[in-house]
């Protein structure tokens, strides 16, 4: 069961590490951080950086392939050299995945062409324009691929995902392990649900 | 605004990743990851590491200290040099917290006895052990001592967290940027909800 997760400058660290602690507990799991130079890689932030294991030369197939999103991805979904390697990878997965702005890689790679898909609440311009249609669910099941709305959705893809492979009590066991029982403090995590006042703060930032 | 997280041989990632991604969005934060050696740390289960920027000996002074837990806490909570650079840090902070299993290093540093606590559900009798008295919550305010429940509980801890440092417009849209809008596949996140099932693989993989 190999597991691989792409990280690039700019990616969302919580896209890649909700996901990988979660399904890094698939029975005969064994995870690969690959990235297109071996070393540490910078998250958007720039505050942390996870280490890459390999390079995306030296991986040419796995069972599951999770695509973490971030502000990286709306430069590097134009990358062929990026998206052609997903692109390789893709016929031999038994699953294809992404969590947040990762749609955008799959969109750059030529896979949602037709197909419901989901990612960020931000980016749904930018996922529509790879041919895909933009549907408002935390995760969206189309044969092999499985995309994820944003960031801390890839939590509840994997656990999701973890059902199909290793069967129902094993994904519960794993929610448990992680002690996954959200409680959020407010009621803000969509833009259907949050105050106005909260929205214009984030335009606001993020201009 | 200060922002320390100390990394260790054995961490569970998501304990560290989670809060950091919602804290680093806080008005003029600064994030840095401190381990006992500078390099890569790798996670509980091997196969992923973290960057550490910074030494522990280069860090005397932070606004806020995240101590996420893992596995490896059990062994490190009796480690005089670790504990001890949490006691010296912690009478300047603004805010000390752990995640999961991380508030069995800060009961080592002593800083817990007689006070309310939580962590994982599977550490209750190590947390008491310390003096403290377990409390099944997802996030419990001592003061300015703060602990979270399981793994995932760091990002309510957070969010909670912002909410009382940058107000509660600021903290919802942080929510809004990661779309922490949890939709878990099954209710299984807590030991009083899981099936019994569940919890008996779980306790076998542990075994």
């Amino acid at each position: 069961m190999r597991i691989v997760i792409p990280l690039y400058e700019g990616f969302t660290a919580l896209d890649a590490v909700g996901p990988y602690e979660v399904l890094r507990m698939l029975p005969g799991a064994e995870v690969v951080f690959a990235a297109p130079r071996p070393g540490p890689v910078r998250d958007a932030a720039g505050m942390l950086a996870l280490s890459a294991g390999a390079t995306l030369a030296e991986v040419d197939a796995c069972d599951v392939l999770v695509v973490p999103g971030g502000p990286g991805a709306r430069t590097l979904m134009h990358d062929a050299d990026f998206t052609g390697w997903i692109r390789r990878l893709h016929p031999g997965t038994t699953w294809t995945t992404s969590v947040c702005t990762g749609a955008l890689l799959l969109g750059g790679a030529g896979l949602l062409e037709g197909l419901r898909a989901t990612t960020h609440w931000g980016a749904v311009q930018a996922l529509e324009a790879w041919g895909a249609t933009y549907t408002p669910e935390r995760v969206v099941f189309e044969g092999k691929i499985v995309t994820a709305a944003g960031v801390s959705a890839g939590i509840d893809m994997a656990l999701t995902l973890f059902e199909r492979i290793a069967g129902r009590t094993a994904a519960e066991a794993t929610q448990l392990a992680i002690e996954y029982d959200p409680q959020p403090p407010f009621d803000a995590g969509s833009p259907a649900k949050a105050p106005k006042a909260a929205m214009d703060l984030l335009t606001s930032r993020r201009r």
